[in-house]
């Protein structure tokens, strides 16, 4: 019989030998993103949807809009990743160092932090958006590589109805939201004006901004929110929730656009 | 009475106001590390112990090996730290970008994620390292900005009697080892030869590759390793052991170190 349980994306996770007995771990390897030619970004991912992950980082970035503008020629082997095609804005001698688990890697200066988002939607279709319904979303990401390992994050997409759409894991909190966001731009669906993005751990600085670009206007976590991702949440509008686990959670900015209680 | 529970570092934890109550969460602030007048790294950090960071960082790099090489002027209202002094190898154009959990942040290319490591150190004194004793080390580790926050990261280093000796929290898991490290060095205590060094969260690859540069024969953490920590442990010859939770504990490379069942 076929085996129905979802399974983690090829490659995700790597079968060791502990005490004796077999074990199962979460595979962290570097990816290096090349543009046109020049190395720009080494990120620790774990593989699979390495396309999605490049193209959502430099969605991310402002340094594409389309993803057809991008041309891409993955390497698993020597776990390079090359894009060509036209860019938004010159690299220059910016270049961009990313890992498993880092936020604003590649920002050579405290001024540049930032990248520039759109206006997000203000409110929301049908009212549907209650505490106790985001609140419930983590339970459904479908995390078949945290299932066997215990060490992969992951980023869920919810449409407006908060159905969910889209999820991908990895080591890294961020490289898990690229891949959403990387899936998102090949499928034509950005900007998220009516979508819920849901992280499985703590909120920084950069999930929000990335959340932000993206267009989504709300963003759950089950773990805590930095000063910094309050911040930018509230000045960017951005509906901010962590915490959320069973019933409870807690909205750090924006609750307009939720259902009074 | 004076308050005698464990405090946060100064500018650790800020309180703000969620659905018009009082709530606290975690500081994240970039810092920006300049060797020689040139900026080399930002890292999205909590504030405190800004020099142990800066320190431990470069330590970890392999750029000093001492602490009194290193002029270091922290300038807290712009968060930079300026750091003067002989560096151990050219920064030639190679720039590191860090974040609050990022691992191999500052790498241009993958044949430089390693960074080089004398020998640990082989056995134990007294044979002391006893898997029970290794799996209540999390439960020592005092955290009063986790406490308060649930948002930050911890770092602890215990002597060969397993005291524990220093403790350091920050929203990246790695700045809260470079800043144990960092305090490490400005003691003389490097390498770290007969200590254990013990995290709140996950095992990356560059969390091992900076307890195996300090010295540190032995690194326990709370969660899951990934594929390569596991890998890079092998061979520099680190035990590495991971869900250390209440009395279990998963050995997963160099059990030598440890009394036998």
């Amino acid at each position: 019989m076929p085996d129905s349980q979802p399974q983690p994306a090829p490659g995700a996770v790597r079968q060791i030998t502990r005490d004796g007995e077999p074990d199962t771990v979460a595979v962290e390897e570097p990816l290096e993103i090349r543009v046109d030619g020049e190395p720009v970004a080494v990120t620790m991912r774990t593989p699979g949807h390495d396309e999605e992950l490049a193209l959502g980082f430099l969605y991310g970035e402002g340094l594409i809009e389309t993803a057809h503008a991008a041309g891409l020629t993955p390497d698993f082997a020597a776990n390079t990743i090359a894009v060509e095609g036209p860019l938004l804005r010159e690299l220059a001698t910016r270049r961009f160092y990313t890992s498993s688990s880092c936020g604003v890697c590649g920002k050579g200066a405290i001024d540049e932090v930032a990248v520039h988002s759109e206006p997000l939607a203000p409110g929301w279709p049908g009212a549907a958006l209650s505490r106790e319904r985001l609140a419930a979303l983590p339970d459904r990401l479908v995390q078949p590589g945290f299932a066997r390992t215990g060490g992969l994050h992951a980023t869920g997409l919810f449409d407006s109805r908060l159905e969910l759409v889209c999820v991908r894991e990895d080591v890294g909190r961020h490289n898990a939201m690229d891949k959403v966001i990387g899936w998102a731009l090949m499928q034509r669906r950005l900007p998220l004006s009516r979508c819920v993005l849901c992280v499985s751990g703590r909120l920084s600085f950069e999930l929000v901004q990335k959340a932000a670009v993206a267009g989504a206007p709300v963003l759950v976590g089950v773990g805590a929110p930095t000063s910094l991702a309050v911040e930018l949440a509230q000045e960017r509008g951005l509906t901010l929730c962590g915490f959320a686990r069973a019933e409870r959670i807690n909205v750090y900015t924006h609750p307009d656009r939720l259902k009074s209680t």
